[in-house]
């Protein structure tokens, strides 16, 4: 529920926990009483599992609690009564995004238009890649790339770089813009639910390898694609967002993949979206995704 | 945000007023104060005209202010102050549907067909039509059929014979199921915002007649379909709901009628299943649609 | 490619062949030099299995070769000279064509309705079930109803039955209309790429029982559902159509079950549309659907 | 109906001509006979209008008749005694594309992305713009830019300009990707069926300046965007193509605005990709699109 276009600094606390009665109303009593304003709240309820889902913004003009104070006394206050697990975020704060690409360009290159006419609200210090092909486009864009080639034996060695990477680079989130190699679990659990994957089929439909090859053996009249948080279990991560489009017994293979590119740009935008807009709670391996 | 699943009877509250600060907060404690479970809360804000919007449905188990008071209490107690305009229901009303219809069976059908596999709570006493054609399959379907031929002449008399059989068979809202006469502002302020029309275009465009052979001259390559209240202004009401379908060039006339029949069909139906679920909110010739 | 709406009788002929030069323009001459006037005529090429695939209809008005002789005259002239595989029908055949139900249903009244409308050029003759419960919209519809319950021991008596009243009512092909028995290899080998069936999933994502429950569990953004032929092996036979619908976290499983109800409907109603309309070609376990 | 992938340079003719029997015949025994190879044949019939549409690709490896002379023999052999309006073109031709733009980026870059990954064979030798906000932008992918403002006295002396520029660079067609001037029927007749247009709404829905904010005041509940040829009648040339997508009473006017900017710049491309594919034929105000 957005309730007016927030002028200045605005708080966002996304949070699940136990379903209990009155817990909306002393989440929003615990803003009014420190003087706050919201300016949008949107909540859910999963009955089957007794869970509550919430996330609400507010104006930080005028509130009552210091910004740095506010995490512990939340925490203090409502988080620990209410068993809540929770992230607070301000929205001047801009999240810093890593791009991982392999050799195909179209994700890749519609991230950087959309981050090019200021559609997003983030920053895009550092892309990695197991190719060179996209140094160029990376350096014209004016973006940090570093090229890490994976062999059969060299992946944990290049991980550890690319850990560094990303610490050096104060990366919040990293997009797998079709990023052709599987992460460790180890490397995962540095980024728990922010890592973003696009998978070229409508998943659980086509998982692994050449989807667009095993859509057009199996004959199917629609090819998708899938935005989801990266797991260990390859394709299995909980999904954001999901896209299609129709095809014909008249398309190749080459047709698919083709318009299968933009199925693939537009999920995994609108996936990167709902992240930076901090709209996406993740639980027992699926989305809550406040979208707009 | 639909909250758990109701056991026994349950209130709804549709309202909307001038937004102020704190309104949500006592809207919910008003419900908890007597002891009201809430099974389901939405709420929007137009920051634009600076209103608030809410459909907030509890359990009237061991609730603290009874059925027949409820009304007045809430009135008295919020609406009032707040100046809300509001609907008050109850889970175990069951809306009565009037149809009218006149030689176009297909949404007529799709109707009934629902209706009859039990997919809406809602009684369907009478059928009105200009014409006698779909006499025969009213009637298999157990639903009082009465032709009201509408000629230059006789309009507002046969009018007052439709006001006449609505109110003696109890119908609290009326479907125009392709029904291809236009009603007086005099019968439409009978039933406002109770009248539900499916036009076959996607509005504003190809308003009026012949909506598929206007789409076909101007060679559009979408056909739609909207549902929307019926007001003095010819197809200007206020839309609930809207669907399209993709043609091509290589589809006539005859095809565009055929493949708009399903987007009518399924456009008006899932506007009615709104309505049935007390799900629509109309303020300025715009509609809130709280769907699932 | 529609060229002219048929006045009179028309034959249709659906056919695919190795590729070979030329083939296209030997089968409109042999049409022109008898005086045929093609109607419509659509091709296709599969490239990769180099494979011909045509549907044309033309007026037998004036045509040169009698009906019952067209047939021979084609095998003997092209079809096995191009090692032609095909099917010839006349316009003024009405398929007839067989329901198979259980429980639920939305499908099947569905299609009672369109039937019923004018919809569809086609006879219904006769409804089975394992269930009695749709014996009495079948008997207010006018059409005969055998219920034939199917348990652990009775699968392969009550087929036998089954295919004595298929047999006996002159079936052309049958409609699972959310029947929820298997069909024995047997049965299915009587009417092959003449069963339809229509599952609720987009396959190959889902296949088998309960697959809302499923999709629910993963956490998809989209539901579906799958036209296809029947075959031996479970939800894996050629698809004729697809459709999805979207979704998102606030939606129960009951919720699933609900909205899939629509696009289960109209998917199937637009593959039985092509198999009336004489428009679906299969090969090597796909469809080749010249649809409108 | 692609038959296969082509060796080599091909020729593809696209023509349209008044309905006469054998037409297709005739075209297809004009190149067997000089041992052409079709690779692609499809054809539209108007039955309306009895107009006949065609376009047909076919190897011109060992093709009899030289590519200089094929225009002239074609003309004389069958365009003239069928009255067919027709364009010869060859697959080794690359389009020359200008675009056009103003202020708003996201279809200029997204244009510039898909030229960029080698989606599209057409060169982009120069952009024109009344606004100098995207030179930096033009210069980066390596693309002559020209700022013409254009002010109430100046249009005609600065079509001139444009014109001699498109002339210098010898551009093949125009893409108006959201250039926010109006050009005048003297420039239109330069490049009939060569200038594209994308209007963000779903014409004829919301003509003219501005029709997010009429959509949002019409409270419609979808919004949309059309790809059209340019005429001389504002956002009323032949359409190419049209896409939409689904909003809600949440969306503010600039919600409308970023998801409508989505289907804007998926819909242009869409209709670039036809028109440098040669697909597509204007007639009558209407678009016959061989869309694959």
């Amino acid at each position: 529920m957005p309730m007016t276009p927030p002028n200045g600094k605005t708080a966002i606390l996304l949070l699940h926990s136990p379903l209990r009665q009155g817990i909306a109303a002393s989440l929003t009593e615990f803003i009014y009483e420190h003087g706050g304003h919201i300016v949008g709240h949107d909540q859910h309820v999963d009955p089957e599992n007794q869970l509550y889902f919430s996330r609400v913004e507010w104006s930080m003009e005028g509130f009552g609690i210091a910004e740095d104070d506010l995490a512990e006394v939340f925490e203090h206050r409502l988080a620990r009564p209410y068993q809540m697990t929770w992230q607070l975020h301000f929205s001047d704060e801009v999240y810093r995004m890593a791009i991982f690409v392999s050799r195909a360009s179209h994700c890749f290159f519609d991230i950087l238009s959309r981050h090019q006419s200021g559609e997003w609200n983030v920053e895009i210090p550092l892309v990695i890649s197991n190719h060179p092909d996209l140094e160029p486009a990376a350096h014209r864009a004016g973006i940090d790339f570093h090229c890490l080639p994976i062999g059969p034996d060299n992946k944990q060695a290049q991980e550890v770089k690319q850990l560094a990477l990303l610490e050096e680079k104060g990366v919040d989130f990293i997009v797998l813009a079709r990023y052709m190699q599987i992460l460790s679990g180890a490397f995962i659990s540095h980024y728990v639910n922010r890592i973003i994957n696009i998978h070229h089929s409508f998943l659980p439909a086509f998982k692994g390898a050449r989807p667009y090859h095993a859509a057009h053996a199996r004959g199917v009249k629609l090819v998708g694609a899938t935005a989801h948080y990266v797991t260990e279990e390859l394709d299995d991560g909980p999904i954001i967002e999901q896209g299609i489009t129709r095809i014909t017994h008249t398309n190749s293979i080459d047709d698919l993949i083709r318009k299968g590119r933009d199925v693939e740009r537009l999920t995994l935008a609108r996936a990167i979206w709902c992240h930076i807009q901090r709209r996406i709670i993740v639980s027992n391996g699926r989305t809550v995704v406040f979208s707009d």
